[in-house]
């Protein structure tokens, strides 16, 4: 059975949801999504993505859909529809159908599109394996706190990753600190071993897994600091790694030719990964 | 009576024509467009056009999605099905649907969506009125010279120019200069006398209409000059123009409050309006 996607005010199934070719998603990069775990058939973290969501709204001035309480229970109904325990929400909020023109139309309806695609449980064991990224040249514009669906910088970075075997790609700025990756934030441990990850401002999006790992590094009295780190420090950290919602807390054991310490999983990531699993149950025991 | 759009392959009433909600135009901004003037009933600067949209796909490695022939034959196909003898052709190409995923997908079929509107004949004496330009930073991604959908920078900076009265917004890079506008290439006559347009590279999209403003301005022994220049230089220039398909050639009379020169369309924009009206007449008399 294909899923089941919804698509402003209408359930279909994917293969048959379309939008309208002067979507002024289509034509500019002009909306904005989120992309939401779900963990036992439950939303993780749902309240700081709609925070997020809320606000990627307002810097672009796109009016919401729905109201808020309307998208949380059709998120749900996406879920129930689909029968999914373990998977990802992806939605996606634009401006809406207008004839083509560059500044804002005057009634424009917004569009509300979301999907849902399965995924495998989150396993630890696997994800502490780790991977290698590559360093690449920031080329993408000033807002990226803005979670905007203007990727072209961003896919065009990740498929370099792809064609050099790794699994992302580590931006460099004009400084060379690495903002963020092309779909996940950047975490080094120093040498000093200090947990260090950038500090919010429009170079990077404020992560939701980058959120809560640092409360629970917080709540586990881990240090931590929020600062620029350049790919020459990162090379030389004691530990290295990635989060996002889709990839949860991922270890990077290899920066371009370069084995990150050992080669392996550190002892502060992999202690992260874990209470990082424990956390997805918690946040989806109760309602 | 409705345009007629196509769509993948299909001729559609506008109104109709969609695409599906994972074509990566509509989650990535991956993909390209051109915007091609109709005169009496033929393509403008056509050749120029499809070198420009080659070297576009060429750069984000995206598959033509039918042959240059067939493209040109569609084009064509969708003048004679709307009957329009002026108006403006929008064709957008993106990397065609696949679930979700930043990097390229392995055997996508890129879309191509063509549409038609009609406008006004050209009318050089209604365009010599000149515009207003507001300034403001640029904050666009690293790869201006690729024309792709990744407009949402763009979009914010029409729609500030927009807010403020004026026609169209001109971007400064960090050294103060002006790389073009939000939709169109940004021109003076410096206090010199002296012809200037920035230089391509990355930052500026080859403009159709800059390429045969350079080459009508050669022929009619115009001494021109390829180069950066500020914000501060242009407001003291004796003239200021932008140039790009839908707007032709059209005079800057004021940047933010300053009047440029005596607030009037100078002598050299106008010759070149003219004889970009003349132009578009040669241009499309054969064939």
């Amino acid at each position: 059975m294909g899923h089941i996607a919804y698509i402003n005010g209408r359930y279909l199934p994917q293969s048959e949801a379309t939008v309208h070719i002067e979507d002024r998603g289509y034509n500019f990069a002009d909306g904005i999504y989120e992309v939401i775990a779900v963990h036992n058939g439950k939303l993780v973290d749902e309240e700081p993505h709609i925070v997020r969501l809320r606000r990627s709204l307002n810097e672009l001035k796109i009016e919401w859909p729905v109201t808020e309480n309307a998208l949380k229970f059709l998120m749900r109904e996406v879920i129930r529809r689909n029968h999914f325990k373990e998977g990802m929400i992806y939605m996606q909020i634009t401006r809406g159908v207008a004839p083509r023109d560059h500044a804002f139309p005057e009634d424009a309806q917004s569009s509300l599109m979301m999907t849902i695609r399965r995924s495998k449980p989150f396993d630890a064991k696997a994800i502490a394996k780790g991977v290698r990224v590559i360093t690449i040249p920031d080329i993408r514009w000033k807002r990226n706190d803005i979670k905007s669906i203007s990727l072209l910088g961003n896919v065009l970075g990740k498929q370099q990753a792809r064609e050099a075997g790794a699994y992302e790609a580590w931006m460099f700025d004009e400084n060379g600190d690495v903002p963020e990756g092309t779909s996940s934030n950047a975490w080094i441990v120093s040498k000093q071993g200090e947990l260090v990850t950038r500090q919010l401002s429009n170079a990077i999006l404020s992560g939701i897994t980058r959120l809560t790992v640092l409360k629970l590094a917080k709540e586990t009295g881990i240090k931590f600091v929020e600062r620029a780190f350049s790919i020459d420090e990162a090379k030389h950290a004691k530990e290295a790694f990635l989060t996002s919602t889709t990839s949860f807390v991922k270890p990077i054991v290899q920066i371009d030719d370069d084995k990150v310490a050992d080669g392996k999983a550190g002892p502060l990531c992999r202690a992260l990964l874990d209470r990082y699993g424990s956390y997805m149950d918690e946040d989806t025991s109760h309602t």
